[in-house]
């Protein structure tokens, strides 16, 4: 974050790069420690991912400042134009990315109760795909690779599909036993928080595409969230599964 | 969304600004729609809604493009950069309040039961609000008045407060009557849709800020939102309340 004295536009291009390569490596953090600290309950490192949000906001203000700064004084045309439009828009993305691991490490401090062990199984298999995806996103945009970013954007697919399955898993809980209902839906918002990291991803696979082949994705992503549309009939006696 | 034939710097801005204009006419519309269509559970209104989206995703790419050729083509500097970038900014936020506004309501072609009255006032209540937000926000960019984007700015706590009466609300709700769970649980997240609709409101009274004066907001706006740090106890049998 210090004032670089820049004499080319490539330098320019490297330092904005240089700040998002750091954001991108803070963002994977962030997301991995919220993770463990919702599934394994650790206090202590959920309290450190709500404060180290911070320095990835900070980043994201930096890289505007010095993409603006360098369209304004450059005139950047093509490639180099997509260079810097697409720093802003990944730094927008990440920090979406910290925000949302940000509020699911204040979940993991509001969660007092043992929770349903299925439950937060499936919760650590979506945050580990979720983890993988941003990885790999971040691995395709620092080599330029588009078809590893196609990949990503892909496979979203899958998290949604964990996604729903989750709801409903968690939905069910909550209808067997009431007690859980406050702990249900902290997980419900961790779920769906995973869900968006997710579709931030794809965001970052897109501007991908967008700069390295010059056009906007035409095809539209298959959406595979369905919860929104999710109505589940509250069981009779005689339908409630046994299990506590 | 026709090609004009632009021969000035103010000429190509007043063709954003239009567009723009358009785009938060039809965000606005689509926010009041979708409160209707959820609170008066009027199906029709929520499928029309759900497909207007698409109107609203177009504008965005519009706009993009025509901002980012006339960055490329014009180099604009100061106050011009400033109005370029502004429009690509709120017309990002417009796009996911489009998003929220059309996933409230999938949520309201989802509900089949018929819901708590007093929730659903709040939600009304809380909509209204929100809608009003957006109103004023959009009003203080076509005048360029910064001092009204920081009304619309200070006053999203409100909504903030709202959001977490609605979240303990909702809870109680479903711990007294968990036939209510399934329901419930998508009103949560519509409430959740509007508190983000109200971020994004004051996202674009940052950027009236920052077009206005060319500096970013220094103070960082109280956040209300609590929820994800409630921990509600499941009442005891002798402590629940017995209206149904």
């Amino acid at each position: 974050m210090q004032e670089h004295i820049v004499t080319s536009f490539e330098e320019a291009l490297d330092s904005i790069n240089e700040s998002l390569a750091r954001m991108g490596g803070l963002a994977e953090k962030q997301l991995a420690d919220s993770i463990e600290a919702i599934t394994r309950r650790d206090r202590a490192l959920a309290e450190q991912t709500v404060a180290s949000d911070k320095q990835i906001d900070a980043l994201e203000v930096d890289i505007e400042a010095q993409a603006l700064r360098l369209i304004a004084l450059r005139q950047p045309m093509a490639i180099d134009l997509r260079e810097t439009v697409s720093a802003i828009k990944i730094s927008s993305d990440l920090e979406r990315i910290g925000d949302l691991a940000k509020n699911i490490s204040k979940r993991a401090l509001a969660v007092d109760q043992a929770s349903p062990g299925r439950a937060m199984q499936g919760l650590e298999r979506m945050g580990r795909q979720v983890l993988n995806q941003l990885k790999e996103v971040l691995d395709a945009y620092a080599q330029r690779d588009n078809d590893r970013a196609m990949v990503v954007w892909r496979r979203d697919e899958e998290i949604d599909e964990m996604y729903n399955s989750l709801f409903r898993e968690l939905l069910t809980y909550m209808m067997e036993d009431p007690r859980t209902i406050s702990l249900c839906t902290h997980l419900l918002f961790v779920a769906k928080n995973l869900e968006r990291i997710g579709d931030h991803s794809t965001n970052i696979a897109e501007t991908i595409q967008f700069l390295v082949t010059g056009e906007a994705l035409g095809e539209s992503r298959p959406k595979g969230d369905t919860t929104s549309v999710t109505s589940m009939e509250y069981p009779t006696d005689a339908e409630t599964p046994t299990q506590s």
